[in-house]
């Protein structure tokens, strides 16, 4: 098995394998399936797969979930670690068969939001068998293996109600934790504290390099509550944030801090805070 | 020990360390220098630094001697591992005191190529003491440590005859054992065989990924051997040539490989050769 390229002066002699070694395609033949516009679909995996697992200690916890929800006509997207959670919600085109749920490994997906090209109105096929899904776009049939398991109960890990919310501006916010970032030391985490204030929020931190102090005002809102966290996850949460406002509801100081657009339900992303040390 | 920094809502509070914590520079107040054009300077060092030793086995090998050539009016740069060596001469502007020969860490020598300004014509001053050695031009000067040790014997190393040379265009040759590299495995080092066959030279190598072959044309030389090398020193050194044309000169197959200008004695590298199977 050599296959031989010449040019020039120059001859190379490749050994190769014979196509009998090479595996076959699982087929995914099944009816069960949902169709969704590349925009949508691009949507849905930029504004979750940030929060997937990067351990495998729950390897499902690696992948994103694609749960139907028939009656609202939507398909939502979620992924969730230990200390985080994203959801993204979008409209199908249409579903066919008995499709419901399933956990696609993120690898897969980052592979498709590289290889979808930008006609975003076109549409992207999934079907889904008992241990596979398939993509098919334009002339591209992509499959991979489904991720097994129990997925997080998500929905139990969203707070029911809220004591307040305040109203911030994606950037402002997003600006100063990146400033506030600059004194983060990468052994220790220094969690960002706000200080939610009536009509602002002072943010602060300190580490061993310094101290941070900043704040940014808000449509007066009707509390006040010092909450800590990681500002690696509402960095990320931020950056997947396509709004110039959105509304942060806080329920205690020990409870998810959540993060949703003012007035629509198709994304939601939940920061666990940090214990600060009074 | 603190320094603030504001800008709008932002503070910073950056902690400090006392300036009589930072270490003195020590001084190089001996006679002994030797002046250099920028240009002749980073010559020397670009055509010798690839060959330093990057194992710590013999740290001496891992910078670059600096010898003086006095009644030549040069001085010669030169790096050796335990596979190959570097030589490089230019003309001093200008040499005082005892100056006669020091071993430079490449890690200087590094930072100087980066930020020695394109003014080619103008001068370095390079004062060595005991211990150290210092680099003044414009408003910059540095300082660093010597290597201490005794530099190998590398003249004892060179073959002071060939049996026969061959003139070769350098970017023909790189370009083929490029090509030969594409095949090379890196947990193996298959050698680059070349056989030197009176007008031409058959360039060829095999590795378990496959074959390649290939042929560069020579004025008529005076024999023919056949001997191996790896190819990631001969690139090195090809690479370092700024000619379009050396010498190639030939002792035997178990003996360095040398390259040099063809009219000049500026610089010579040696590349050791590898034992071929037959």
């Amino acid at each position: 098995m050599l296959t031989t390229i010449s040019g020039g002066n120059s001859i190379f002699t490749i050994s190769g394998m014979s196509p009998e070694n090479f595996p076959e395609l699982p087929g995914v033949l099944s009816e069960d399936g949902i169709t969704l516009t590349y925009a949508d679909f691009k949507t849905m995996i930029r504004q979750t797969i940030f929060a997937v697992s990067i351990t495998d200690l729950k390897p499902i916890l690696t992948g994103v979930l694609f749960e139907l929800n028939k009656e609202e006509g939507t398909v939502s997207a979620v992924a969730v670690d230990n200390f985080r959670l994203a959801i993204r919600k979008v409209p199908f085109v249409q579903v066919t068969g008995g499709f419901s749920k399933v956990v696609i490994p993120s690898r897969a997906l980052n592979e498709l939001l590289k290889i979808l090209p930008d006609r975003d109105d076109e549409t992207i096929e999934i079907h889904t068998s008992a241990n596979f899904v398939s993509f098919r776009f334009e002339k591209v049939l992509m499959v991979s293996r489904l991720l097994e398991g129990e997925f997080l109960d998500y929905k139990a890990a969203i707070p029911k109600d809220y004591k307040f919310r305040v109203k911030v501006d994606v950037r402002d916010f997003e600006q100063v934790i990146e400033r506030a970032s600059l004194l983060a030391n990468s052994t220790i985490i220094s969690p960002i504290r706000c200080a939610f204030d009536f009509d602002h929020i002072d943010i602060s931190t300190a580490s061993n390099i310094g101290q941070f102090h900043d704040t940014v005002s808000c449509e007066p809102f009707s509390n006040k509550m010092v909450i800590g966290f990681n500002y690696k996850y509402m960095l990320a949460a931020l950056n997947a944030c396509d709004d110039e406002e959105i509304m942060i509801e806080l329920q205690s100081n020990l409870a998810p801090i959540i993060l949703k657009p003012l007035e629509r339900e198709d994304y939601l992303f939940l920061v666990l805070p940090l214990r600060m040390k009074e």
